[in-house]
């Protein structure tokens, strides 16, 4: 192996550039050189390929976002937009790749190497929605960076003694609901896994008053609804006095924490020495707390489970 | 002087604890008893009021919030309303009183002024909105909170080179726009006190991208309009990448940034110095950096005005 | 089971609050009744015991510190303290007993089960120094806060280019080292597990500077030796312009990282249920991603064993 | 005015970046051209000067440290130094130049001056310990540092019950000691510029715990002496459970707070205006809320005075 690339795709998730470090300076540490992509498949595609030497990946491992930009590019499911990215792979003399992104990046990471291109995905997305990953690389960063947040909303909750509905994001996974829910100490956590009544909800709420419990925090997924209908809902049951409030896009940025950089330090470091094997059509993972790898045809036949221990932990915690 | 009350009222604001432990711990350093009342106007009509020693202000220095919650009471614009609280001051032997709150709860101190119970406003709120101060406690924290949650959202824009439509709180004032817009770099600072074309901000930004800049943050007051309503009128005008995110109630929250806890306990210690000359129907400002007071009518008659030279200067490092 | 204690012991950690939480809240709902004891097994001895309820833990899972305090109390290693302790837990009524700490905390509780009192033991310390298991609740926010102090005295090592010896917490074990390290892009890592050469580390240094990297950042595990003699070590090889600091205590402190409180909460909750079992004498660890206990006594023949693959990762991340 | 040059000087400060930048920003849009200088006067002599253009200031608001680089260079007191470094800017067509940095960098600038090269001096610095300036640039964000690193530490304190003796620095000065003291609600505040005993010191301990106050949090400003020194002197008078802590390194990073990058824009702004006018030999300053600015001779004639009123309401919040 003498040339690799490394791309960024989908969703920017803290913890991008500290794989992106990762797979380049393992690479160069083995003798390998290393090309960047820029803007994902869309990059590959256009020929946004530059050489990395050492410095082009130092500084970037506390940065949110990816230096190497993203963007999405539906295109590259077509034949026709593959071709053109071996094209420019021949062109630039780049053997194999490694791509992280959500799942979605996963198609043409598996598309390159049935082209004859090696190429391994990496996960990385806030969403924890990856199958055979226990974490995904930006999850951990968003989680605490929703607990930061209802910290401070509980502040305002406290003090008003007020029902706050606190919609994160996870696309169609409860997973950062249920652990930024668990960390935070919230009184009700609603994820699209399990089923729930408002009805159900509002008698907890009405149950916790009574026990001298005022002031009242519901996590809720996206993927269940809007945090407006839901508290809408809830109103129905009673006279609350409840705001409603959507994190939004703060949970995809900020410094990565300590444990993001580790994972991805880690991931970058084994994709490398995966595809310097010869092994391609692959994704990275971590599983009990082990990396692992799997054909990427496997993921697309699975789906992420997320903790739902944690589910029933909180509803004990909370009463 | 032998005996003060202490109450927070309105909305909520980092550095409320701050404040009501200043003006408890001075009043014990003077000799003067203190109580604490619950939940504002309500509480102190319903006489939720109990005699603060030393440690019920012990650690929450640091805290978001008001540990004496905070209630809104439009019963107290009402002479009975009134003459109630006036009661129950008498029945606990508080001879004056200290408000923490934003102007409205500015009225119910000069009704207990004029009843003969000198009463003292300190500016608590993130909105920065009141007259005759500069800053008011709360108001650097929120700030601070908007530029750290713009500085994610910025990771972002920077990886999708999007337009971001950031909507930040103030009620009818600009102020955390323009100093959240200033120290977040923001291209476009959008505020209630300056007229603006939603055409020329667009202009703007085409410029911009022309010279590389691809990515853009709009800083948008809540005084002015949705954000959402905002990034549609600026959709109008060029097929513009853009997301709309309102920062919501984290904004209220966290603990007080060390400008707010000096401001706060500079305050409160100065409002009971003040109570014990005798002073009373007056609200406590800073201004050009010292500590003033002026009689709360004076207040009613004028408006808040914001640092509008940092709109002017934020045009020229935009540009 | 009708009643159960609660206590924290030896160094404070953040997380141990929603330990506390956890554990209480858990056996509540199972219809158990709680007792806090205060100051550890020098508390327990005392008698500083008091009835919880739901309250007493509520606002705390996001502070830092234990509001159980903590205590060293060697006497507690004689039989006649533990015959104190539990004429106290007799006198309390109190059947079993969860207690967060290092692993100094265990033999207490190993002693208590002898006596037939069960007690179970969490891995409540920053150092991650307990065998069986991979993670001690504190470890996490410890490593953040050391990484959010790198990422800021990078700042000065870059702009004045450089050298700092960074001397991190972990007693005898290097984890907080290597993680740090790791997640902050260190150039050299040192830890007691690894044998070393500051003149291998001093050619590093020339090695990196002739390749453009002027500033430089070494973590040294404080069981190695002091930051400062290891700086006066180094200079003797080479002319290097160096600077040396101690982190200190606030590695100790801090409101706990979203990992830090699920795993306590999970870990707490676990305890009670193993306790309801009538299970004793063993600690609650985390391995593999799973939740697993093992007899106290096979603790101390055991010793735990750090990542040390993020040593050598790091090795080629760094060069 | 055609070209301008922009350096910084002396130790490093956050919100040296957003400085920077709006001296480069603010030039730019009056049709100015500006060179940055790396390394201060050092790289001034060494010809270190390059053309900025407006995306070389981009990103950086955020940023500690400076990307523009410091260094120490005493040489530039000598004449010798001075007739290099304008030979320098007469090869660059440098017209006029602004200096961020302590006041050992207002020399430079004066010397500059005279021989013809207007400069304009900004205080950049975390010591607060410059003359005719209420607040200098960085001086905000190393106070909110120090007291989140209280903060933290007190979590250790309260939990074990200890006396923590903190050393923050300012230099000679205890601009940082009285803020932070103050903010972190501090027993004790220790500054040069007030006598004090640590016998009464050890007094005022007693009395605190005598009423229950069992922790103790001692802010002592590195001008006074070692805290390790101080603990010392301090065990003399009691058998106190004392710790002593450096906070060190990490006080001069890390991103600037909203008010630092606002002080910073604005007097940026305001300094470029000013040679746009033909001043110099100036240094800006902010005083009772005004931008301001003096002759440098009056500077060096002249010494930094402390808000000393937080001394006094310090005292009477913690007893």
């Amino acid at each position: 192996m003498k040339k690799i690339g490394i791309m960024t795709s989908g969703g920017d998730a803290p913890g991008m550039n500290a794989a992106v470090r990762s797979v380049a300076r393992r690479a160069m540490s083995l003798g390998i050189e290393v090309c960047g992509i820029n803007y994902g498949y869309a990059g590959l595609v256009a020929g946004d390929i530059f050489p990395m030497n050492r410095s082009d990946v130092g500084g970037i491992i506390n940065r949110g976002g990816t230096k190497l930009y993203s963007a999405r590019y539906p295109e590259f499911a077509q034949e026709s937009g593959q071709l053109k990215g071996i094209e420019q792979l021949k062109k630039f003399g780049i053997e194999a790749l490694v791509v992280v992104g959500g799942d979605g990046s996963y198609h043409g990471a598996l598309r390159l190497t049935e082209h004859g291109y090696n190429a391994i995905g990496l996960p990385g997305t806030i969403d924890n929605d990856i199958p055979y990953t226990d974490f995904t690389i930006g999850f951990d960063t968003a989680v605490n960076t929703v607990v930061e947040s209802i910290d401070k909303i509980r502040d305002t909750a406290a003090s008003h003694e007020r029902i706050f509905v606190i919609e994160v994001m996870g696309r169609g996974a409860g997973d950062i609901a249920l652990w930024a829910g668990v960390a935070s100490g919230a009184d009700e956590i609603v994820v699209p896994e399990r089923e729930f009544k408002v009805e159900d909800i509002a008698q907890d709420i009405r149950n916790l008053r009574s026990r001298g419990k005022k002031h009242t925090i519901i996590v809720l997924a996206e993927g269940v609804m809007h945090a407006d209908e839901f508290m809408q809902k809830l109103k129905q049951y009673g006279d609350f006095d409840a705001r409603s409030t959507v994190l939004g896009h703060v949970q995809r940025g900020g410094s990565p924490t300590a444990r993001d950089r580790v994972l991805a330090s880690k991931m970058g470091a084994y994709a490398v020495d995966l595809l310097n094997e010869g092994k391609g059509g692959i994704a990275i993972g971590i599983e009990d707390n082990q990396l692992t790898y799997h054909n990427i045809l496997d993921l697309f036949d699975s789906k992420h489970k997320p903790d739902l221990s944690l589910y029933d932990i909180n509803k004990s915690l909370a009463k």
